[in-house]
């Protein structure tokens, strides 16, 4: 099978699978597969079957941000991509590779990347939290957890404690905007420092909305 | 009742309520009142306690988009609203005035504004909708629907329908970006304006995050 083909089929086997929102449907895997794709050139490899697989069965199962079993949705994931990778013909030895950057992609797992590949899914999944679109699906996830979003009275946390758990935009300072120094790969950072950028500028534009100054963060 | 004491009794009625989501908090109902304001201003009136009262209640009762009883939201929040300005000491007439401000505001009711008060918090809520806050609101309701963000193929509809109800990002072009013309006040107008431009840098952004075309929305 080409690339393309191996390709549709997993598109249908994501769509397919009971594990769609609105931050992990199959357009979140098309543009993962997208920067798998940009950084793989970036680091001078040609992007590989197993990367293809990885790119889009990393989130075969997605659990809710609050769900308890959140940490093992990567191995959850990982185990879910085995059998459709054995139907499209991957070897043992591509399956394992491609299940191991499936587990090492996750936040809150405990697996680190030793692979290449792994490395590279974890970058393009990391890019999608950032830009215009990590915007996007900051402010769904907290509209889907029915999360406020932002502090009434102090959005940028000026004068208070920083809380994700609590407020939307208070994520961009925690963890989105210290993304790009956990990038793995050159071209991965490069392109997180430039979506970084958009992002401030977009918090900029908001703290001119709320009547506040830009935040620091 | 100073103007102050009397926000602060509508912010606690307000935080109270049964109604809150992530579009529709406490903090939504502070800027409506700053915008409210401003538009007063720029419209050459001082601020009255009727409209700060329709400011803080507009939303007291609210349903999520999908509700079948989502266009008698603003009806049913007007009549809950009335035992909340009796308690504050407002007048019968002042009250009514209220009521009707509140009424009219909504976007899918029949009631259209008849006073100046009614024509400034209509504006001041459609100014929410605009801007960065207006991104954070519409992509928050989205993942409260569950609704994907972009369609994955042709995320600015070049090749297909226009189709909001099934995808997040057509609701700039359907909606959001169409609200400028609907505003009923001079000051308003220029506010809406400015913030559908950052609405469209914005989506210039997104645009260059997926590998499209800046739409000509």
């Amino acid at each position: 099978m080409t690339l393309a083909a191996i390709r549709l089929s997993l598109r249908e086997a994501l769509a397919a699978s009971a594990a769609q929102d609105s931050a992990h449907d199959v357009a979140h895997a098309d543009r993962v597969w997208v920067h798998a794709r940009t950084i793989s050139h970036g680091e001078g490899i040609v992007p590989s079957k197993v990367l293809l697989c990885a790119a889009y069965l990393h989130d075969l199962v997605s659990l809710p941000k609050d769900h308890p079993r959140r940490a093992h949705a990567a191995t959850m994931s990982a185990a879910a991509a085995g059998p459709v990778m054995e139907a499209l013909g991957l070897t043992p030895s591509e399956i394992a590779q491609a299940r191991h950057a499936i587990e090492a992609h996750s936040w809150s797992g405990p697996v680190q990347p030793q692979s290449l590949d792994a490395r590279i899914l974890q970058d393009a999944d990391r890019l999608e939290a950032l830009g215009a679109v990590g915007v996007a699906r900051a402010f769904a996830v907290a509209g889907a957890l029915g999360r406020p979003l932002f502090h009434p009275e102090d959005p940028f946390a000026t004068k208070r404690p920083l809380d994700d758990d609590t407020w939307a935009l208070d994520h961009f300072a925690v963890k989105l905007l210290k993304l790009p120094e956990t990038f793995l790969t050159a071209t991965g950072r490069r392109l997180a420092g430039e979506r970084a950028d958009v992002m401030r500028r977009f918090l900029a534009d908001l703290a001119q909305d709320l009547g506040e100054r830009p935040p620091v963060w």
